[in-house]
């Protein structure tokens, strides 16, 4: 009867806990190899036997422990996590709302609706100056410009790089505008030290020698989900860089992909409670790149403010003069106004936890 | 000279219009055959020879041309649809908004904000008259109720069908709620003579049997999107039953199957202004079946009304008395009261086109 | 200790058991309201109470339980299911493959690889009396033709119904090949009398009164995936088949809906092992719908074959002179002849459980 | 009429060939700006105007157009791309397979059935050298293991990083296997200079700072495809690291992800003779990680076989008597023996183009 007092045990202490199914009658050696290799990472192992069943109750800390290894065992049916495998991210272990302080008093989730505007690519100090003035002058209260592109062609523009930094900065020296832009690579963290927010876009979302560096790197980071990522996997990123060291993370859902071809991606929504519920961290939306259509901007803002987002990230294109203005995914600075004025009227109705 | 101004003709007429590129050299007798057949769709086809493609610029009504039919011929490189292959759905032909009067002067699509509110499936002449006046007093203002219950396990309860369709409408007589429930095959037709909205649900999308049907029933449809198809292929669906003669059709998202596991569905929000540029018919959303969770359905109905649908799908449980009340699905009585007011709310602030 | 004894007892009878685990402090009434309801069921309930926890055990054919319904219970934290959903499909009750007899002495799942060839439609006795005899003399031992077709657009050839059933009729007694056709509507039945099998298309996959129907019909049924639907979801239409009596179900792999763009839909060719692994049924591939297109039939046939397919369909389209033909999906009688000789070549080599 | 002759001209010169469709009246600066723009690309315009559409047919190089930019023009109303956005990858412009030789003459892509087998990670010298000789003696060409280990839990092992590459380099003189190994960062690179085939992982498919790295150092490159990438976009971050130089890129399928939970990822088989007539470069397919399911290799690495792809990749699990050994993913050696048998039984007969 032990055992049975150990499994009642097992499912009388909430929260930290994990639940191996071994398959029938496994093979004895296989066995206490796996409750030593268990009991090495500090778990305490309950045993139960049964006619048809053997289960394995792990007590501890089961966030360490590598449950794919654990299910790859041969002698091993099934695993259940009964505990997150988040936990610097996890609002259970940290209830109250991390806010982030940015220069000239701009904090982000603190109940405030922060506007990160800006163009895709910085082009020329004019440009981004020019676009800097007017989306400010229109509510935006950061930033946002691509010095490193990441593009899916090599033969498309790639960015101006530290010149773009250069430009943002001056910039923010006209404006007082704090600055959030993309970084592609480790070697170009030194050019990010004046940098507000560092961004690690979609694509880099699980770049994990990125995310040690980004936790290294003590800055606040705009981390954006991947375009085939699971909101666990999202946090489990952000758990990346809070487990080096730093808990300024921000995350931002920009859509992903689906069999869907009306819009470039699927902006998933309800990722936006479901994340403020999972974790403590802030939340934006970037509907710029969700759906890859400018139309859709100002429908998709005004509905992600509606059910509670920290802030929204759109993409405001050059000087109106400039041929290359008001593109499928960029707003020109009349549109954005029109935008920002909605949603900071939508903002006091919006749903909150 | 010929072909050449015939092909520039060809981008010259906006709108109905279809390009065929052909591969280098097509046999002689099958293009002939392929041109004959073309014409015999009383189309005019405009051919223009070069050194390394021919042509095929297709003038009239193609939304009745097979692009798939004309894409399998061998000698058929690839054909470019400039016209969209939905015409009685399409807003490009009928400018204005498609509204649909009930009885007791309830309209869908007129700017107006419909609830439609009511349990998953009709269990008894209590329930569903108790949630029918709780919904109503709360702002409900057509109530649904599954009595056909389409469910993956042969083994799960099915609904009462016939006997639920008749409880409804009992709790119509009580309360003047106009109703709304699910068809699941032409041969129940005679039993939803006097429902006010028949439903075709995401797995019945296309079933085109059905879709006719509906079309030649001449009574208000909802026509839920499939969960995996496209807003063309809704469209499409929803054109069959206008082809058959009803144009009262009432668009509405529910989520669509993606990778995602931490809710049922997807909710594709973008959808939502999507469908009311592309088309003229209402568009709702399904917030409770979308998510699949309740803490969910007061958010993403918040973020729903802000982007601009004509109504929400909200399901409402039993009495709270009763032991299964309260879902993860559905709402409480309660917590619908609440959702219908912050809705109220927030609907004369929402996006419109 | 009561309780524990009996929560071990859980865990040591494998097969029939599902494991609901509650939330802290259920309230009292709904807690005996639920149990009751279980017990209603036929299940042995077992109760383990903890600090944290309280824990039931059922003990029974947990098959007949609506899991979303006990998953909905605002009390329940989450709900385990050990077993299966399905039974009839399931091979742990049903060791021995399933091994359907047409006429002729073909039969389906004994280990021989079966070919279903034809064209897409029907369109004259001349085509298909020709592909039929083309196709046998090519090594096809099953005749497919389409005389009910579902098509997206409403202004897309539907088929020639009815008639199109009395062609596939006199080319089998002109060849002798078993015939298959898809049936879109209950109400088609009567015209499928002498059919060999009747194929449900992927679209109605879940169309649940057409499945029923099928279960009493008692004829041998093909039924294809859906577009977005998984395993579990595919074998629980094959239950709804047989639990309504027929066992004669073939299963079909035809692709599944993904982002992917260079093929019509993503042929999931692990889903043959998988499936026979899961289910006593044949499993057959159709690499032409599949795909979409008619260079990658081969390659895909042969792959099906390598991994253990107990037949394929294959898209054959008209008599060579006829200009609409050697489609993007379908092969001329000569590629098919070429596909059905290396396909035969491949098979002693397959892969089998 | 000289619009029109251009226009025709356009359609006459196959390949290189981008077609503008601008919106109707287009003002006229934007327009004459966009023109300048191009031609500053080294473009030929040929502009075409009608009544309801301008055409812009674009003659040149447009693979290092951004079409993105272009389509994001307000004037633009579609972008038709004739020519494939890749050149190098492009087998239209290298007709001839590629083969890349390693050491003991090794050569991939010439035909012959290579296999790279190995553990998932190099846990110590024991292992990693038993494991070479055992799947050496079973068939295998080519020695994988992981020292640098791509995890989404921060807490999960990480392998063994450089020591892990000094073992595997140790188990390659004991056996003259060639090694294949993960690069995660570009710091990491100098560390790879005795590897044989530096492999990109999915994740990093388009971490394009990492491709272009690759491509300045020359060595053969083994790049997965993306979980959520298509062929196109496979085919374009194998152009970032042949357009820095490096023309020995092996392309490895290893499932997407899809709705379908009963795998891991969805193996795309049909990805295989599509990119190996997209591209000449070698095609290998990854059962392993795919389906994450060791049950799953074989048939799925005898499918791989059959439709013709250049090499496999297998994870081989430790020696037996580890208490690890037999993943729910990889094989015994044993196991490894009997895939590796039955693929060299099957390869004759496989499909080539």
């Amino acid at each position: 009867m032990k055992f049975t007092a150990e499994l009642l045990f097992l499912f009388c202490i909430g929260g930290l806990i994990m639940i191996v199914i071994l398959k029938n009658n496994p093979e004895k050696r296989q066995l206490e190899n796996l409750i030593q290799w268990l009991k090495s990472m500090n778990l305490d192992v309950h045993i139960s036997v049964g006619a048809a069943h053997m289960i394995l109750g792990l007590i501890g800390d089961t966030s360490s422990v590598d449950i794919d290894l654990i299910r790859a065992l041969d002698i091993v049916e099934d695993v259940k996590r009964i505990q997150e495998p988040y936990k610097n991210a996890n609002r259970k272990f940290h209830p109250d709302d991390t806010v982030i302080e940015l220069e000239n008093h701009v904090k982000i989730g603190d109940g405030s609706m922060q506007i990160f505007a800006g163009p895709c690519s910085v082009e020329s100090r004019d440009q981004i100056c020019f676009i800097a003035k007017s989306v400010k002058e229109s509510g935006a209260t950061i930033l946002r410009g691509g010095a490193f592109k990441p593009r899916t062609s090599p033969y498309a523009f790639q960015g101006l790089g530290g010149q773009g930094i250069d430009l943002l900065l001056e910039a923010k020296k006209e404006t007082g505008l704090p600055i959030v832009t993309e970084i592609m690579n480790i070697t170009q963290l030194p050019l990010f030290e004046e940098i507000d927010i560092i961004q690690i876009g979609a694509r880099n979302m699980q770049n994990f020698e990125l995310l040690k560096e980004m936790g290294r790197s003590g800055k606040p980071v705009l981390l954006k989900r991947g375009l085939a990522n699971t909101l666990e996997e999202f946090l489990m990123s952000a758990e990346y860089i809070m487990a080096s060291g730093n808990e300024k993370v921000i995350l931002c859902e920009r859509g992903i992909r689906t069999f869907e071809t009306a819009t470039r991606n699927t902006l998933d929504l309800s990722a936006v409670p479901l994340l403020k519920q999972m974790s403590h961290l802030p939340v934006i939306v970037d509907p710029s790149h969700a759906t890859g259509l400018s139309k859709l901007v100002k429908p998709m803002a005004m509905a992600a403010v509606a059910c509670g987002v920290d802030g929204l990230m759109i993409e405001v294109h050059n000087d109106p003069p400039h041929a290359l203005s008001d593109g499928k995914q960029s707003l020109t600075p009349e549109a954005f106004r029109d935008v920002s004025a909605c949603v900071r009227q939508l903002a006091p109705l919006a749903f909150h936890w």
